[in-house]
């Protein structure tokens, strides 16, 4: 695999398309992050995936991780490539300087991030869970806990984890039966088992912070009963009570060590209020969701590509228009119209989707430093409805485009000499963790858009309007001004109708296509804005193609959204019983 | 993997739904094979199915296939699960009785092969491509030929293969380079190499019949200089000048060797006339392709019977409606509308398909064996407009199905200890074999439809049409027959504007489009069949749950010709290069 990391169109994205309406100096602490230095920046973010974690891709896939009398081995070189991440500075990138952070843009972190994927979505996993860990600890642990542990997170020297999920409690949390003792001065003892766990346990790190939902003996049943703890592998230097107890066999992530963990007599410390647990873990809900989103945009990314490698030296077949000049029997696959065609929609689904996944993050940002509350209650209101969609619109297309990509090398991709096929069995369990996309759709429409009595929405809608208008007065962006007007009414008039219906099932039903719908609406809305930004600049290669692939994303892609659109009323019909 | 044949859809897709307009009895070979011997053929082909080959699953994805000095090892069980195979006299089964066939009709073959599929797609490669193979042989092979390897074919006692692809020959026959030299006494000498030859050398029979594409001397270039011949591994008991040098490692069906072939010295003899080796391959073509398709009705009725199982047991979240009478915390899966939804569609693909599906088969068999020249012509023509229908919308689906199967399973779909992984990445490789989809798709439109100025089409949609019409005349499915006239109307309009335009390119860039929208009026038209036969019969639990299926199929599913249709139009636009 030859990637490359896409450092023109990212910083494209961060200088120009984030440029207005969210200007990037508004948050008072990153007036000295200059251009140059964000460039320089992503450019050794590139190198390091290129060197570090690229040639270890398919090796990772291959070795697996291995478990042996209770501690895991990662695949070779990953602990030397993590070392390397953690000297270089990385996992602090976006941390806060008060507990030894750079401090520098969630925007540059989520670029680092969407590398990392491309490169090597296995290794990727163990940095990538840490910083929602990083986010919780700061919101709600106490001042001893973030002394202990924090900068060590911030660091990098030790890991972290999520452990939430049970073999009974899925996607329902509620159901969680782990239990929590209290010993007294602040101190729990924790029992119960826990499955699915990424990085829990490793040889990266010589210890690992467990985040933990468990009962507190008091506890309500249900969601409201759950509370979050901090459970060390290593307490005091010695082993605390964590166990791993068998790896998982998965189709893919394979250098990810997934592991069932029980907790027997250990030892931790709570974090935040009792029963507060699932509270806690909000604040790093939207972040970990826009990464597993930005884990979709690495795949789309690579997948693009290796498709376009492949198509540009393929030959196969002479092309309905050839180039007249040519004197040999077959055409580069890049000059047929079917092959054409998906490597656009590629290339449209990477740009545009990065252009939305960044602005996610720099919405993230402005929510938490913007220097304005009302900014802020803005900004976090508008990342928390975009953040489901980002989180599954892009997985979704991170296999789906990862499958399309398989297909323009025909057999060859369905062999694991070429590395799409482990491209499209990484990027499927992105669909399914974080909140399986079901779970992020009904968050989106019953909770964000209907919950909301559609407040955020009509700020979302009111943006790509106010877009759509630039475009009516920019030479050669009427028609997509036109265009972004007429979906968003159709998308307005379907969320009235599903708002205003007594029938209370319809927005179940409906949820994963009105989810889809807005997938689609926000990409129309990114290269709109992009095909305007584009249009002064025609005489430049880089732009000129951005007014192409516009101009390809509105004549096919468009589509989708009044079908999705459809698909949400299609789904007013009851269903029967199975 | 707990697999359980849908014998009883079977049997109504080939007792009732085929009853008409397609006569059973029109065959004169068939008067003797009355309802009851077909199903007692369905359900043992169902028993070898579960108790041969499921157990060999998991396991063959396991092992893979090994190559040792040239030979090569299938997984453990394998050869033995084969012999029985032969034994049941399975290979033989819609074989001619002149070679030792069983005579039966194509559509329990087609039946039989679905199963085989669906419980082991590694293992069923053996013997799906011996078929094939037959057709082929049965057509054009010499009285000599026949003798010697005919009847070894059809009684299974040697396999066979089909050696096309080259490196630099994929998609593009006509790139072959493989020689044939002539030695004289119609025997020639072949040297070259052949990549992906699916049961290329294995452990399963002493002898396998390769039957190659190659180059004479005085070849024109392009695919009208390619001849076929048969070249076996072993001749007369010596071993002939065929080499494995190399097994492929792949995403899925591990357990079907897919081999890179190096002849040298190799000889064999001519199948049919000089440079007529593609004619001689089309015979075959259309059952082939059409068995492919199989494998997607295959991988669909496994993925919905795995989610089903998941589903029915699983208990996450209370459902918006919620039976009253439960006190469980969590309501099943199965409650969920979200998730019957994904259900209704799996089983609408899945039995919708297996009409479809058998429906090719039986126009096939009419094709060959109707008493009636015109009618046999007729078929042939329908069958060659529905082939690569049935095989690209098929191998589609059945990927995504499978995704979709997987995702119900949440976290635990994507680990090797449930086998839906296993079903998505042994689906994957349908859409590329025999024909990528995108072949498929110019197929249809270029040839099939374009070529063939719209006459076989009209006779497709005017049997579509005729349902409309019956539906309109029964009661509860007058709706059916309403939306099914209208989508045949959006077609022709269509087909009719794609005949019609002086863009070259057009058809290219839509095509894929276009066999989608054949794929889902086909599916509607099964269902309008379906729904009026089930009509008079709501008693029965069986066809009042055919009725339901058929509604969802009308609200839920029917919108995606019509989609279809504007992604076709929306190709009408030039795309840039790349």
């Amino acid at each position: 695999m030859a990637y490359q990391p896409p450092l023109h169109d990212m910083q494209f994205v961060i200088s120009e398309w984030l440029s207005s309406p969210i200007e990037w100096s508004v948050i008072p602490a990153f007036k000295e992050v200059d251009e140059a230095l964000s460039i320089q920046i992503l450019e050794e973010a590139g190198r390091f995936a290129v060197d570090k974690l690229v040639p270890l891709n398919a090796l990772g896939d291959r070795q697996g991780c291995h478990l042996n009398g209770g501690q895991v081995t990662t695949p070779s070189g990953f602990a030397e490539a993590y070392k390397a991440y953690v000297n270089g500075g990385w996992p602090a990138l976006a941390c806060d300087p008060a507990w030894g952070g750079q401090g520098l843009p969630q925007v540059l972190d989520a670029a680092l991030h969407e590398m990392l994927v491309s490169a090597n979505h296995g290794w990727a996993m163990y940095p990538g869970i840490a910083h929602g860990a990083y986010e919780c600890l700061r919101a709600h642990a106490s001042e001893a806990l973030k002394e202990t542990y924090l900068s060590k997170v911030v660091s990098g020297e030790w890991l972290a984890t999520m452990c939430i999920t049970e073999p009974q409690a899925g996607s329902d949390v509620g159901l969680i039966r782990t239990r929590a003792e209290p010993l007294g001065e602040g101190v729990y003892q924790l029992e119960g088992s826990k499955i699915f766990i990424s990085g829990g346990e490793h040889d990266l790190t010589d210890n690992i912070v467990h985040l933990v939902l468990a009962r507190l003996p008091d506890a309500p049943a249900g969601s409201r009963g759950l509370s979050l703890f901090l459970v060390p592998k290593q307490l005091d230097d010695a082993p605390n009570g964590v166990h791993c107890e068998s790896l998982e066999h998965k189709m893919g992530i394979k250098g990810s060590a997934t592991c069932a963990l029980r907790f027997e007599g250990a030892q931790g410390s709570l974090i935040g209020e009792p029963h507060r647990g699932l509270a806690a873990m909000f604040v790093m809900m939207n972040s970990a969701r826009l990464h597993v989103g930005l884990q979709g945009l690495g795949h789309v990314e690579s997948a693009y590509q290796q498709a376009l490698a492949y198509a540009s030296e393929r030959r196969q077949m002479r092309a309905p228009n050839r180039s007249e000049d040519t004197a040999e029997v077959a055409d580069l696959l890049v000059q047929h119209p079917a092959i054409r065609r998906v490597l656009l929609e590629l290339r449209a689904c990477s740009e545009g989707m990065r252009a939305l996944g960044y602005w996610g993050a720099h919405l993230l940002e402005l929510a938490d430093h913007a220097a304005d509350s009302t900014e802020r209650a803005r900004a976090y209101q508008l990342a928390s409805l975009l953040t489901p969609v980002i989180k599954a619109f892009f997985t979704e297309q991170g296999f789906q485009q990862a499958s399309a990509a398989l297909q323009v090398l025909g057999g060859y991709g369905y062999f694991t000499d070429f590395s799409i096929e482990q491209t499209l069995r990484d990027s499927r369990i992105a669909m399914i963790y974080e909140g399986t996309n079901e779970i992020q759709a009904n968050d989106l429409l019953l909770r964000k858009v209907i919950g909301d009595r559609g407040e955020a929405l009509g700020m979302l809608l009111g943006l790509y309007r106010q877009e759509a208008e630039r475009c009516l007065m920019t030479r050669s962006c009427e028609s997509y001004g036109r265009d972004l007007t007429q979906a968003c009414m159709q998308v307005e008039q379907v969320t009235a109708d599903l708002m205003a219906s007594h029938d209370q099932e319809w927005p179940y039903r409906a949820a994963l296509d009105y989810l889809r719908l807005h997938g689609w609406l926000g990409l129309a809305f990114a290269w709109a804005r992009t095909a305007r930004l584009a249009a002064p600049k025609q005489k430049e290669t880089f732009y000129k193609t951005k007014s192409e692939t516009a101009r390809f994303v509105y004549d096919y892609l468009l589509i989708n959204v009044r079908q999705a659109v459809e698909a949400v009323k299609a789904g007013q019909a009851p269903l029967p019983p199975i």
